[in-house]
């Protein structure tokens, strides 16, 4: 039968990790971390299950994990989410971005989406019927063209959809983003889906400004968080979103028949783990130390390397090493030197030439130091 | 900013069992079991996360996982999925029916629903523009209207939502109705979604008859299947669709924007756990026996039962007890007698006046028999 997404095929971090499992490449493609979570944390899901916190959860979540999500969001981005309104659990971020961009988006509407972008929002798009108008950057962007963002918008402009820290570039959104969003989308009332799964890996002093942040700005957006990133439990799939409680009416609506309610023993685990603040305030020296380790031992390769501000992500140019395109070269360097990327190319729509690949430095040490001496062989 | 469900409120299940909690009444409302999953699954689940399956899952599902549920099925409904391309892991059997909803449903298509109808495939139909046609049957058939099946196919019908056994006559479909059932989807080209996630509790000596079991029929059919049912465990979101490999494309295609993956260390316990068939071939006669055990005690109170033949529903007629319509009923009886139940008119569209309530005998014998003496005080 006829597709409704003709256009999209496996994804590359499928099909990057695949190839890297069958020429047992070191995978530093698809973002997810090679170490575990925490211990305690596996043994509040075991006390959880033992308690019999093992049916169905409330719809919105368990209001224990509300809490104590709008507590520390509230207090960090000093905005004031209500726990039984404006905030709903959801089977990850990914299932958080794609209810929110169906309860705003009509057929027809325009959706602002800056790339490079993660591959999910566009196909969610298109679900809905709606058509993403492309703010296009450079893969290792440093600052956002609002001048380009500005010429995008329509009077059929529906919505605009915020990544910070961004994935892939790694790039992290100033106070001027924030105000400039709020001209833009107040000017032409935007409403404004915010991707923030990296809020807590983020660089070189630098701090999270979540689009919550702003107050006039926080009652028009759908925020979209996570624990994967935050916990080192990708596999989890544990997330939320937050917003006004107009919104949320709206969003609870179809994340009801999308997937109902999120698994029940891990809510209450994660809402008890968050009263201990250091199991994410640590994470971004953590993180900031592998960037570091793994950008020095590239400085002998040739690489070009400009320190990624946020995620655990880090761009390479290869301008100066080889003609080939990015993912002949990711495709190449998986099978002949066994270290596996994703081409950036892969988060842009139309064809692009930037000849740069994304390594996730979400690994052991001894991994990082393996993969940038085998990157030193590069021919 | 305008719904794109207007119609929808906060569903019954949340509803009613939020008035129980407020009047502290038994809940035989939504559909969850009282007693627990058993401690040997909990123990699978510890064991996966202490050996760190708590990244990303594949897409499509831990193989696994995949394999022993092919295995399964293939086995019991005499078919033949492949375990690589016919099967998707999913956040529950409500996201595999969304997602196999969304990926056929074309706006201005026509979905043939049957009435009663659980609650999530009309609004899953509506959000891909589609339009439920209702095939309209009384909340305790005992057989399918096929005449009144027939003359709401059109030229526009694209596809037609299956649920056996159903929720909440519990009527369980016979060879004749799948047969039925194969000469107008072929003669008319549907395509066919199937919800059976009550597949393993039918009742004397009745078996379950899977879409999948008909050839010509599982060629054109989502299946769509849950554990949550099965083994105790609603609140861990655990299902699956199989369809053959062309419609399994497209399904992943959403699936892998909506959620991307589904919880991994549930996925490898749930695979281990299903290679003892006992853990699912015995659930029949556990609940057959708290069926009955209920519906005997029941005799005493006046409602009119007839024995549900599957599913953990049992449906009962008040109408030579009381003049109320349903709603009013299974809220008076909430707060005045602490009993909850579903009134049956939430599985229809349209407004309908059947003196009928659900009773979930999902709950401890010491629990159904209280609910069933107190049910005996309505006055
Ligand atoms: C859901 S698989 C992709 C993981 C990820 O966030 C990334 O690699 O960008
Ligand atoms: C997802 S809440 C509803 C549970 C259920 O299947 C029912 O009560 O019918």
């Amino acid at each position: 039968f006829t597709s409704k997404l003709p256009e999209v095929g496996t994804t590359i971090f499928t099909k990057m990790s695949a190839l890297a499992g069958a020429f047992d490449a070191i995978n530093l493609a698809q973002g997810f971390p090679e170490f575990d979570c925490a211990p305690g944390l596996q043994a509040l899901v075991s006390k959880y299950m033992k308690l019999g916190k093992n049916q169905y959860a409330p719809m919105a979540g368990v209001s224990a994990l509300r809490e104590a999500i709008t507590q520390k969001i509230n207090t960090y981005n000093h905005c004031s989410y209500d726990p039984d309104l404006e905030i709903t659990i959801t089977s990850g971020a990914t299932e958080a971005l794609y209810v929110a961009i169906s309860a705003v988006v009509r057929p027809g509407d325009e959706v602002i989406v800056f790339e490079p972008a993660y591959d999910s929002y566009v196909p969610a798009i298109r679900m809905s019927g709606g058509v993403p108008v492309y703010v296009t950057l450079d893969p290792r962007f440093q600052k956002i063209d609002w001048e380009q963002v500005s010429t995008r918008i329509s009077t059929r402009t529906r919505a605009i959809i915020v990544n910070t820290p961004n994935n892939p570039s790694g790039y992290v959104w100033t106070r001027e983003d924030l105000l400039q969003l709020d001209t833009l989308a107040s000017r032409h009332d935007l409403i404004v889906i915010s991707d923030e799964v990296y809020e807590h890996i983020i660089f070189d002093g630098r701090k999270h400004l979540s689009v919550s942040s702003v107050k006039s700005l926080a009652e028009r957006s759908f925020i979209c968080g996570s624990f994967g990133k935050t916990f080192h439990i990708t596999g989890w799939k544990l997330g939320y979103c937050l917003a006004t409680a107009a919104f949320m009416v709206e969003f609870r609506k179809i994340h009801q028949f999308m997937v109902f309610s999120v698994i029940t023993p891990f809510q209450f685990a994660i809402a008890e783990f968050l009263n201990e603040p250091e199991h994410y305030l640590e994470l971004s020296a953590f993180y900031q130390r592998k960037r570091d380790l793994f950008n020095d031992a590239l400085k002998a390769t040739g690489f070009d390397i400009r320190p990624t501000e946020g995620s655990f992500f880090q761009n390479a140019g290869y301008a100066g090493l080889s003609e080939e395109n990015d993912l002949a070269l990711a495709e190449r360097l998986t099978r002949e030197i066994g270290v596996a990327s994703i081409p950036v190319s892969s988060f842009y729509a139309a064809p692009v030439s930037y000849k740069v690949l994304r390594f996730c430095f979400a690994k052991n040490d001894d991994t990082l130091l393996k993969a940038a001496e085998r990157l030193g062989k590069i021919s």
